[in-house]
């Protein structure tokens, strides 16, 4: 049996939508086993009709706090804290959570194990394009300074992740950039290019690429240091939902704007959902032993039972043991 | 008479747009004098009905190749580089061109003395936000390799520029970054941040940002490094353009889809208009002792003519004057 810690608090809206999202996973899942960290008595009043093989609580009611510094993140008996622990102790196969960004990166770094030949584990979301697919970016976040070789490290994960999800071999990467002229950017951008440049093994290299290549799914996957990754995806997060809440003062604004809103409400829906994070589930961490994913801080039951999903597909694929074969193997090859 | 120094080649739709941009500045502005860098012919043709004391000619057809290095930007003899040099033989207050990014940015550095105690000059566009104001946003692209210092001098001529431009005093400065957490950043970002709060004489910090707090119009300035700034600025313009695309696909769906377009009609329009560059000129480049004003490539007419406005307004407030003199005086008090 499979088995995922799932932190059940830590979330915008409370325990009830993670418990939700549970159930429904389990009841689909019979194969699955979910260890829950959470309030007992809210579980075990919800779980009656789940098969009791099928999970296991650890009581646990409090929330990790906003952390003022980076080591309160270990000085913490929280249930996100706790969630970490019993990745291990428990020999888990993933980890959800929906808890502070910061608090995650951390402990995802300094309670699991990493992948042989990987540097430092990076935030890679799946985000949605203009165009009818989705695409992966990575690091968002996790890695402020850089060296250029977690590039290539990064880009060869993405690689397995992208093939397990997508079933499509032989991605495009894009490294994110301020121009495409191979003379822009940093030192260690301008060394991480030629890096990817002279390892396309396993992935075609787009060179350096511009924010719209990625919004319009030009690349497949898209390589950034942790800062432009970020900078890139909270823009383009806001931008929309920016351009949503404008459009939607547009709609309401008169008797005649309100019947033109009726009139494309489906197809605005339907764009709306694409766009919607709980349709992508959360975001990986990768370069660990273990299928890791932060959900978004207000995520539902649809938003958790997605991201329960994505860490399934990844755990049937044996997407770590692939991982470790491969860069084992690069270990030997030395 | 005032003088601004255009460059009418290096557009991307050839020079017909910035004549007739420049026509009917000069109509509007007898006080002013544009000092016309491209072909003669063309322009005489169209200037007839144009002051001769207005404006004088110097015979340029080459334009600026897109370059393969940054020495190339020097090795030239196209209108965009003798636009740069005649700044200083002519004496000009400002110039305009809608050249390539990395060329000009190149020419303004080194043909162009820098204001006293500013250490490197900055990409600064005026950016729309959601809210019905428009905020200035500094480094975009000139600084990829910074230093903490460089973050207050942009804040401090970023606030003589918005007060000259909106009459505002003591706007709202904030610092983009990836978290507006204080231990969140680069070093050099939170030397920065260190530096702005305590210096607050002309303005108010806002502390760190996140990008949606810029394109909500919350700060009135947002500072940044050139790469920072840059991939926020690209993925803003590259979201709403998105944006827009997708939009134009729903509407054009079917009939009832096209009439509920006919009905948001005018509305969209206004939207578009306050997020089309062509109603914000052009981008400055500050820090120097010239009005200096980067436009968009494909710029048109009334891009061009909103561009010579924007540099007159900065002339006719005697920016660069005031600005000399508060940084003497900087300098003396040292």
């Amino acid at each position: 049996m499979k088995k995922i810690v799932f932190d059940l608090l830590n979330n915008d809206n409370g325990q009830h939508f993670a418990i939700e999202g549970a159930k429904r996973f389990l009841k689909e899942n019979p194969n699955y086993k979910l260890i829950l960290v959470g309030n007992r008595e809210m579980i075990e009043k919800e779980f009656s009709e789940i098969n009791k093989n099928q999970y296991e609580i650890f009581e646990n009611n409090e929330i990790a706090k906003k952390i003022e510094s980076p080591r309160d993140a270990l000085k913490s008996n929280s249930s996100m804290f706790e969630a970490f622990e019993l990745v291990s102790s428990e020999n888990a196969d993933g980890i959800l959570s929906s808890g502070d960004s910061a608090s995650f990166i951390i402990l995802s770094a300094l309670k699991i194990k990493r992948l042989p030949k990987v540097s430092r584990p990076a935030f890679m979301p799946i985000i949605p394009t203009s165009k009818d697919k989705d695409i992966l970016v990575l690091d968002v976040g996790a890695n402020i300074n850089v060296k250029a070789e977690y590039f290539l490290e990064w880009a060869k994960l993405a690689v397995q992740y992208y093939e397990a999800i997508y079933n499509i071999q032989n991605p495009t990467i894009g490294q994110l950039n301020i121009g495409t002229e191979h003379y822009k950017g940093s030192e260690i951008a301008k060394e991480a290019y030629e890096l990817l440049k002279n390892n396309q093994d396993n992935f075609k290299f787009a060179g350096f690429v511009e924010p719209g290549s990625a919004i319009n799914g030009e690349v497949d996957i898209l390589v950034a240091d942790g800062y432009g990754g970020n900078i890139f995806l909270k823009t383009l997060e806001s931008s929309f939902l920016a351009f949503s809440k404008m459009l939607k003062g547009i709609f309401l604004k008169n008797f005649l704007t309100k019947i033109s809103a009726l009139l494309v409400k489906k197809h605005f829906k339907k764009m709306k959902n694409r766009f919607d994070y709980r349709n992508t589930g959360g975001a990986f961490i990768v370069g660990l032993e273990k299928i890791v994913v932060k959900a978004h801080g207000g995520s539902d039951d649809l938003a958790f039972y997605n991201a329960l999903n994505q860490i399934k597909l990844a755990i049937d694929k044996n997407l770590v043991e692939k991982l470790k074969a491969i860069n084992e193997e690069k270990n030997e090859e030395l």
